[in-house]
């Protein structure tokens, strides 16, 4: 073929941390992401759709002493020198969205947004530059029925995708349980409470004793290192180990713990309160401890959010990259978080609200085998006489109408090795095959592809004779034989 | 509320060209994009999603001679220094896309890709800097064949959203025909055929006779000025206008047209001929007139694309902006694409493929009465006392798993004529009331509030006695009786 000499070819490649989907990457993807908005519109939550691309003023990620926006996102500036960016999530873009058009929104204002978004982060395996959320949030109300109603919602969504109940558990804690914990602690400045909310952070990976360690004296870490504690006494720690090791036998017990922990706090006895009364609403909904559960040992965003706080995990075990078995883990999680949209406005909204990991959801599925498994593809209609291209697309249009999945060979038709070659990396269930001979004697050979690969693969030479995976057939009975060889392997 | 003095607020605005979509414009649009897809995959067509992000050089908008991507795209430069772009349309990551995954691709390779794409223009009423594409393309395969599979799919896919047969037509013409017509006039360089190209893409607008004197010496256009025109001679002209008026009663005319016009140039037979095989086949596959048909009218592309050229028209009349009856026009087009892969790989790759227009076909869709009108909202729950908000949230639950979508009301309960003002702006089918008298007596309210609004708008005193809009109901029959109020107005 003619090579073109003018000038160097470009590299057909991603941009380094963006990849492409195909196939049912991509159709199981809109599946699961279909289904989660048939629950999210059963709750009254509305679609909203902003664009990939908002000011990097209204995304806040500007600081004013440097001359571009910081590190995270990727922005350029527009013609008029303003800066724009690519979204980074879809939080940003509902504070923008509500402030905007709160007017015109009622009040509360429930939406759900799934799309991509955009980070300018180092690539790494399996960590990518773009990548799918899919969120649902209630601005306006400040009821922890808001919360409660979330979470309900998130446990309906994980078994409407094909979650089974017992194989995931929502779990429920709050912030302001953790403040009333803090204000009990008789703590020395925010820098002290920083340093407790950071370590707080690690329990999941440290647990109790390593907690205990790091808010008091330090401990030697796995390296031998030693690492400084946060010189807090046996006193001041234990309100904190009270508080993350409260989770009783029973909703009932866990709240009596956490009584016991916060000492009488005002705010940390609004928090238990709040915890209480979402146990309450969810068992009227008929959301038991089985499905959703308060566990005040979630510190996974408890310094970001500012009430209410839940995480999604899944409880089955996979075996990890050396073979050790583990629990899935988390895939969803979210709170509450009063100040969206006070930046825009000056006024607090309340503002509650669950993110979930769409890819962590789709190779939690994969892993279920509800999705995955390489997909049939078209049955392929060959070409075995060029010129009769019409008959052959008389046949596929004959199987689309009747719903099957159909395509005539568009390759060069000259070998016909290479189309049963095609067929099977399309993964077809069926060739179809009509040469002059059989034109002339209105009938089709039909070849089942999966029972010849399987065959192929291991069959004795008897079991060969015995199950042909190839059939004669009359013309008329196309549609027919077909679906017959179709529904087998469905 | 308090109010934030440290920092100007930032704007709550989209970024010019830029908009937001709510609620049911969302869903109809995925919903339209579902069903298209269903009729790609049918037909053999699998799904393929690329980031929104590809290099400049893979996009190909990177002039040599000047510093920055030409105007058009959205980029910037990656800390590499290298650039990056938002894609402008779905085609050019369709050739960067097929020449990196060659190897692994089926050859013929059907694909669809549906989503955004970006552009770097000035916006303007109804003109947005991101908007949706919905395209199918095959990679690979010479054959006219692909090329009337395209528009037989093209077909199916208007027909599965809703614009009935004989409401569309799909036109089709023929490159190779023209470069025949170009050969028989004996042209003066390129110049002057590049000047005969620009004349026949405005024969839509001037007509047979605009044509032919802007071929010649020239025309007064509609503001009185002069046009010059490309000087060509009676003889040279006739070939022009006997191709562009070459459609015959049917297809056989039509080409016994084209064959005298094109007077026995290699290259313009070969376009009769291909136009005539795509004619057969898509008769083969009961594709008749009806639906498509050989048009050498259209000449909408005629100078991109390098062999069949296709065109999907809405034949029904709209009213336009000031009133006036015209047609609808125009919401899909496509052609075969010779040279899109060769780019990267040297090689030529043949490939035709068809885009949709996917706001159009919205508007058409709107237009026609198959989507559109306020969607009915979510049935709304009020909330009489505050410390039963268990009980409503039960009610809401009962309502949802039986497939109602439903609400608890979230904001403050106080005054509950918001709570109705709410129900109103959500375009709620249905309110239930249960303060403590019902609640005492085992009995809801439960308003319709369509019929309420209905009997607001225009019912006499003696209708509204007799049609009452409120029902007091027991508990027990609150699924029944939402349920029949919401399938009287759906």
């Amino acid at each position: 073929m003619a090579k073109d000499k003018k000038a160097p070819r470009p590299k057909a490649q991603t941009p380094k941390g963006f990849r492409d989907y195909f196939g049912s990457d991509v159709s199981e993807r809109a599946d699961m992401l279909r289904a989660i908005a048939g629950v999210y519109h059963r709750y009254g939550f509305d679609a909203l759709e902003s664009a990939a691309v908002e000011t990097v003023e209204a995304l806040g990620k500007f600081l004013p002493d440097v001359d571009r926006p910081n590190a995270g996102v990727f922005a350029w500036q527009d013609e008029d020198e303003s800066w724009m960016a690519l979204r980074y999530d879809l939080t940003a873009p509902l504070a923008r969205v509500y402030a905007q058009h709160r007017n015109d929104l009622p009040l509360p204002y429930r939406r759900y947004a799934m799309g991509p978004v955009w980070r300018n982060e180092k690539p790494g395996p399996g960590r990518f530059r773009q990548f799918y959320q899919c969120d649902a949030d209630t601005v306006g109300a400040a009821s922890v029925a808001a919360d409660a109603e979330i979470c309900a919602m998130l446990s309906d969504s994980l078994e409407v995708v094909g979650i089974a109940r017992r194989d995931y558990l929502i779990r429920v804690n709050n912030r302001k349980v953790l403040n009333g914990v803090l204000e009990t602690m008789g703590l020395d400045g925010d820098a002290q409470r920083d340093a407790v909310l950071r370590t707080i952070d690690k329990f999941d990976k440290v647990g109790e004793a390593g907690v205990r360690a790091l808010l008091g004296k330090g401990r030697l870490d796995a390296s031998g290192a030693y690492i400084d504690g946060v010189g807090l006494s046996e006193t001041q720690v234990d309100p904190v180990l009270a508080f993350l090791t409260s989770k009783g036998t029973d909703a009932g017990a866990t709240v009596a713990n956490l009584r016991a922990a916060i000492g009488g706090s005002q705010i940390g006895t609004e928090g238990v309160d709040e915890l209480e009364q979402m146990g309450a609403l969810l068992a009227a909904q008929g959301y038991g401890p089985d499905r959703i559960v308060i566990d005040p040992s979630v510190v996974r965003g408890l310094g970001y959010y500012t009430g209410p706080v839940f995480e999604a995990e899944l409880t089955f075990e996979i075996l990890d990259d050396k073979g050790r078995k583990r629990q899935f883990g988390s895939v969803a999680g979210g709170g509450r978080y009063d100040d969206l949209v006070k930046r825009f406005t000056g006024q607090a909204v309340p503002a509650t609200g669950v993110s979930i990991g769409v890819d962590r959801l789709l190779a939690a599925l994969r892993e279920k085998g509800r999705i995955g498994g390489p997909p049939l593809g078209p049955v392929v209609v060959t070409v075995m006489d060029r010129d009769r291209m019409a008959d052959y697309q008389a046949m596929v249009a004959e199987l689309r109408n009747a719903g099957i999945r159909a395509e005539v060979y568009l390759g060069n038709p000259k070998n016909f090795g290479n189309q049963l070659k095609y067929a099977d990396k399309r993964n077809s269930p069926v060739a179809v095959i009509e040469g002059g001979d059989e034109k002339a004697r209105g009938v089709l050979q039909v070849k089942d592809l999966v029972l010849g690969a399987k065959l192929a693969e291991s069959a004795s030479l008897e079991e060969w004779k015995e199950r042909p995976s190839q059939y004669e057939i009359t013309r008329a009975d196309l549609v027919a034989k077909v679906r017959e060889i179709i529904d087998q392997w469905a």
